[in-house]
């Protein structure tokens, strides 16, 4: 089995991308950056995720962004209830770099590790306001990642996969039911309590609700009240 | 004055680089990334050159790269002494993407300041052996950087300089005089003492030795006997 290193946040996105890498036959080598988020329990369940889904290995690095600040995922920002950013619009749950960031986290792992594949779990409806989810980011992540290892210098290539890249919320829970994701593990609110439950009123919560009624699949999170 | 962001590991490059930026008259934020390092020293050295020569800030960021492990700047393995690494091996000193980490956390410093700047101070000596240091690389992490972030999707642009690219050692260490650089407040040695002390026979003793004795500069490091 050919090694990969998956992105792993603890939100429905990613525990999808790694069900499919582990389709395609994949050893999964699950990353997960503690970047200094307020909500510490989607990285309680990136782990649960990882070991349900198959992982054998996950690891969580530490990079302190927190002492960079300017996001509402790290700072004192209160994060928006009820409001859906629109396509021109950059949310302030925007973290300066931070797929960025972690693709370089995962690629130096990768490099480590042999692993010519990183997957990671950037879809359509983030890349509206994320401008590090969008395909050309992805692309050119790629293309660095090629020019910066030995990897790319002695050959071997690496390829950075975005299989959720352009699929709805709706597609994403469907395709999670299909490879048999079990969604009530995993965290997307980014006001999660320290158990893990979900406000049901931020960008997240909204969006995931939403793609699970549209999707016809009964909404398995947990919400605070 | 117009912010930018200079990446400064402690040691002679990056301390020229900051030297550079002020010159060309930015309000220098300086930056350096504790990854797990053996030789932490070379942070302190880092805060001594950021104050001497007039950063307006000077910030360490914690990114965990010990736990990827791959080098032995961070792992348990041997730093070779007395050999210079040949032009078509990469050295066990290498950290894997460590340059394409340290430049995305700069990219995230640099979008919350407002900064359309990024220095780094990779050089044509180091290019031999690390793939992360060539010219293509920062050419392609300029090109990411501009379609990761909110300055790259609303125009206004970041740019990568990467000033000693084309440079030698000697001719760094002539330019770092002609600036008024104290070379003695920094420190490249990979084995370097809590004092910051060189051991005087790792890669980058070497190099640095051999680029003072080039340029006719007397050699200022503090030797460890």
């Amino acid at each position: 089995m050919k090694n990969a290193v998956v992105l792993v946040s603890g939100g429905m996105d990613s525990a999808v991308v790694l069900a499919i890498a582990r389709e395609q036959g994949f050893a999964v080598h699950a990353l997960s950056v503690r970047y200094g988020q307020r909500h510490t329990s989607e990285l309680e369940a990136a782990d649960r995720v990882a070991t349900a889904l198959g992982a054998v290995a996950h690891k969580t690095v530490n990079v302190d962004l927190r002492s960079i600040g300017g996001s509402a995922l790290t700072d004192d920002i209160d994060v928006p209830l009820d409001h859906v950013a629109g396509a021109d619009e950059i949310p302030v749950t925007y973290v300066p770099a931070r797929n960025t960031i972690m693709l370089s986290v995962a690629l130096g792992w990768a490099e480590v590790l042999g692993a010519a594949d990183i997957f990671c779990g950037v879809n359509a409806v983030d890349y509206s306001g994320y401008p590090d989810c969008r395909p050309a980011f992805i692309e050119a992540f790629e293309r660095l990642a090629n020019l910066a290892t030995k990897a790319g210098v002695e050959g071997a290539g690496i390829r950075v996969h975005a299989p959720l890249q352009h699929m709805s919320k709706a597609a994403i829970a469907r395709e999670g039911v299909r490879l048999g994701v079990d969604f009530g593990q995993t965290v997307s609110c980014y006001k999660a309590d320290a158990d893990g439950r979900a406000c049901g009123h931020c960008d997240a919560c909204r969006l995931r609700a939403e793609g699970f009624a549209a999707a016809g699949i009964a909404d398995p999170t947990r919400y605070m009240r």
